[in-house]
């Protein structure tokens, strides 16, 4: 996508870690609507962990690719408002970013290079008051409306360029056994790893699913399949997520309650 | 109403039971609006408890008679995901249908007759990379989006005549008395049961509300009321719930705390 | 604003205490979607506590000045529905309000002049059928939808001079010191209390806000701060939140935890 295709989108999504009983969402979305009347906010999640940076990055992960192209994505997890942390806008192929400069965008910019990064510093784009404890009203909603309206996200402040990285998990060799570890499980208690379909299809390298043994916590798991339903229920299965990473489930049931979030041991053929 | 002015719906709604913490949800709406941008999207609910099936279908039955002609509703409660169980579509005179063909549809039948129902097979209709484990994205999303698009039912693939119907809750008789059997309760703790005001009121006849007895756990209720308001601060109440069933409260108080999930007996004058 | 100026506005917003796991929001939606389909509807939260119009009054003021003029807020936090309580439409400078009279639009009208009220009596303006249970979708949504569509407030019903009001907790003085109530804590912690920052101003006159000594359970605060960076992790903080209001914190940690619902007492230089 070139630069010039992007610069009218109108999609903002919304992660945050503010849950819905308070009003901070409600009040994001009339601040993005006061500048971008046409603007469709969709929210992602507000159940982030409070202040957890890295399962805010890894919520964030999951609307890669599944949104249309020109989306603005907008991440607030911000134990560091007020403090000199920056604000930042990032820019990759297919979408804008805006949030703190705190490491939220890094499993992001795993997968999509960095094209620019600026600090929201132009006071043109914020709101006309600007708290000192919700930049989320006061400057990442309303610099995702200027971008919605089609300003240049350079015109929002000054480039960066290091935006500030997390150190992610990652799977780890013992020996020849690949450790994967459980990032988090969601709502049915499926277990999501750290492993993602890529390296684990480079690992398997001409070998097939079926061989590949797994082990989790004292329970074995032969081969990884296709989906739950490849298995009994009540039993262990292992597969690929559909966002792009080793899961473990519980047919009917939950390996969360079972498994907890212990490491998962993969042996290749 | 006739097909052609269902053609071009723009309404959405979602009912699911993926929760609002994971971005399941998000992940719908991405894939909707990447096709159809102009879509309304409306969430009925996400909080269906995981997997059940007959919660599902009490919930969609909420949404009749309330959208406007044309709304396409998408449900996701589907245990089933990945196994051979069919993705369906299917049409009421005002409104369409999609989800997984389990039966979570069954009350929206029970009070909609069904014109007509297809398997949703052809795949131009779906997500380039469909996932095992995820066709509320995938599947059901975009077959939604398509049809807000003005794509007719038919074209999302082959026909089919029997969706899956569960066997619903219904009221029996014992004796002269009608059994009720609670449905749900809602968030203020009114008891939803499987009694409709249709029903109640072919049983009554020509007899007045106030002569029907009610019994539930030990406790006697006399009369079906209009409304809370009818009674005194925690006192129970009967009376024809806002979704058109018999409900049973405590006011400013919780019938679900007060009296579980007893059976009400009915006995008409 | 004219009156003229928000006769055509097509922002709603929603406030109630009806939770997200029942179908009530998405009813209301539809509700309003099938008389204006343009409308824009933000939730604004519906997780006030059940039947708590104080808290429902606080959760209002938070959208004063955060929505564009013209914006619609539905309010629904009614357990007097279906008693001969009225449902109410007010009009401030900026804002109609919707929702029923029985003071949950207090904290509004403490900082929005009443410019007039009516009671919502003309059926012209309801949902065909009228629930004796559910005035949220059957009155206060269809009215919302009519305002957005031009309709004049005037038009919904007759005018109501005195709308109910509830008593506010106020801070009150104890010789020279301010006593100061939690109003409610956030979902970080964050105690917000009834003191707002134009009486802490007015207290302060050219003092320093660095001077005021602040008390709550046994600690002591010196100063109010900008933000929680002013203090180590684990302080607690004092500062004027982003809802006009003091709110007491503890950086990176949870103020609610660790001092309850306490008194605040401030003592001005």
């Amino acid at each position: 996508m070139t630069e010039s295709e992007i610069r009218h989108p109108n999609i903002i999504t919304l992660t945050t870690d503010f849950g819905t009983a308070d009003t901070f969402v409600g009040q994001m979305k009339g601040s993005i609507l006061t500048i971008a009347p046409d603007a469709r906010i969709v929210d992602v999640t507000h159940e982030v962990p409070v202040h957890d940076m890295l399962a805010g990055a890894i919520a964030l992960e999951s609307v890669i690719d599944v949104f249309a192209s020109g989306t603005i994505h907008v991440a607030v997890v911000d134990p560091g408002v007020g403090t000199p942390r920056h604000a930042i806008g990032i820019e990759t192929d297919d979408y804008l970013w805006i949030g703190p400069d705190n490491g939220v965008f890094t499993a992001v910019l795993a997968r999509c290079p960095l094209k620019r990064a600026v600090a929201l510093t132009n006071a043109d784009y914020h709101r006309a008051e600007v708290s000192a404890t919700f930049h989320g009203r006061d400057i990442f909603a309303p610099a995702a409306a200027h971008l919605a309206k089609g300003v240049p996200l350079t015109e929002l402040g000054d480039p960066i360029d290091d935006p500030v990285l997390l150190d992610l998990p990652k799977p780890q060799f013992d020996g020849d056994n690949l450790i994967a570890h459980v990032l988090c499980a969601d709502r049915f208690g499926n277990l999501v790893t750290d492993l993602t379909a890529d390296h684990f299809f480079s690992e398997l390298g001409q070998g097939s699913e079926d061989q590949v043994h797994i082990q989790i916590g004292s329970i074995a798991i032969q081969g990884v399949c296709r989906t739950f339903g490849g298995v009994e229920p009540g039993e262990p299965v292992a597969y690929l997520g559909s966002g792009g990473r080793l899961e473990i489930a519980v047919r009917n049931g939950s390996a969360a309650r079972q498994f907890g979030t212990s490491q998962v041991r993969l042996i290749f053929p």
